[in-house]
């Protein structure tokens, strides 16, 4: 999915959602196969969200099975909401050309999270597919976070360098950053470095992020965002109305970013 | 496979030789299916190689059944080898225990390795596991580790910190590092921070590492190296003679390593 039909989606629907797919068979209901699942909350969040974003960790610990699971997963999405393969992926050029392959070409999948500790060569290979984008690690949302990204480098913070060497091995037709909600207050010193650039914004839930705060700081004229939920929605109630909570859980978020409109 | 396992491996094999198991199915001999391949490049290495290490970037290109093919490697290689999912994993550590659980649980390898850029919490849930082993990235073989990992902060190099960092997270039984052959003489520097651990060490062969310089730095009295070689092996002859020319190529390498113990 190219810039212009992602930003026209966001507009339309007024919403940054995406909705994070990480599916954990130990909270299934009972008697729901994975895929139902995943279908189930696919349908009554289609509306709501213009993203979504499965984790392959919580895939590929299913084997082949789980393979297949994403498989059809992203088949069920379908072509009208923007697809990340939440990846983290990078390696040598060589080999990133493979992952490369794997997401946009194998799963047709819009766009894959890469890790950027590798350099050029571990990103580039990524760029220069039609529609199809890289997401690489700025500052994420967890504590670790702290450890390398957060560290002082002149006058400036690692995750700073990084998102400014990034930024110029690729247009903000094919490049987005993720940065953590859970960091909202840095993402205002983010835009001065990439006032254009998508950025994908994990960490509002059940990792604490504000929603306002990321607004605030991080939203264009177009958007500019993808705000991911994952718990707060896939697990919103342990009860049989799992449905419904996943679903009043997606309206409440499209109607808090429906104001910023 | 412990510490005391893959160090006694080595001593009785004088080996340090760690086949990459990089398959791309654009390079196979005519008629020969990608597991027999591999099957017959284990067959001719397995006297002279110490471990193996599949990256997962060309099995996860052919869709589920790449995820067989990875499936059958491993087992075929069995368990007298140090198996490692090159795979460069790492997320929060939510997520990171259903990497490390796939890996680990579901696909019974050794190791894996890690990108540490996410920090402590997406390293931690690889480590713990009885004989299994984290592999983190600290300084690369490519073009691409002068962008980040050669950063200079304060005294030092990123990598040097990153390497100081992660190896306070776990002990020399559970961890290990990738340092590039290409880099060999910064070995000597990275040796004083961390002078027990193993070092997996690409690049020698197609990326030009040297193997003498990697010993002289990098070696100890356990050998405390695992040295990879793929394509100079698994390509080492276009021609019918293919399955020799690998055995040829792993056998040198075997020999050159052994006159250092």
């Amino acid at each position: 999915m190219n810039r212009a039909t992602l930003v026209k989606n966001i507009l339309k629907k007024k919403s940054m959602l995406c909705v994070g797919l990480d599916i954990d068979i130990q909270k299934l209901p009972a008697g729901v196969t994975p895929l139902e699942f995943n279908k189930a909350i696919i349908d009554v969040t289609r509306e709501y969200a213009v993203a979504y974003k499965p984790n392959l960790a919580f895939y590929e610990c299913l084997g082949m099975e789980g393979w297949k699971l994403f498989e059809d997963t992203v088949a069920y999405i379908g072509k009208e909401h923007f697809i990340i393969a939440d990846a983290k992926r990078g390696d040598i050029g060589n080999t990133s050309n493979y992952y490369a392959k794997t997401f946009f070409e194998t799963y047709h999948c819009d766009a894959v999270t890469i890790a950027p500790y590798m350099g050029e060569d571990s990103v580039k290979p990524f760029l220069g597919f039609d529609g199809k984008w890289a997401i690489v690690l700025g500052l994420t949302s967890n504590q670790g976070s702290k450890d390398f990204q957060m560290l002082p480098f002149q006058n400036e913070f690692l995750y700073q360098k990084v998102i400014q060497k990034v930024a110029e091995w690729g247009s903000a037709e094919e490049l987005m950053f993720v940065v953590g909600a859970t960091q909202a207050s840095m993402i205002a010193e983010i835009r001065k470095i990439i006032p254009h650039h998508f950025l994908l914004v994990p960490g509002v839930g059940a990792q604490g992020g504000s929603l306002d705060e990321v607004v605030k700081h991080g939203m264009t004229k177009e958007g500019g965002l993808l705000i991911n939920a994952s718990r707060s929605i896939l697990y919103a109630s342990s009860g049989d109305d799992w449905k419904e909570a996943a679903a009043a859980e997606a309206v409440a978020m499209q109607q808090q970013m429906s104001q910023y409109f």
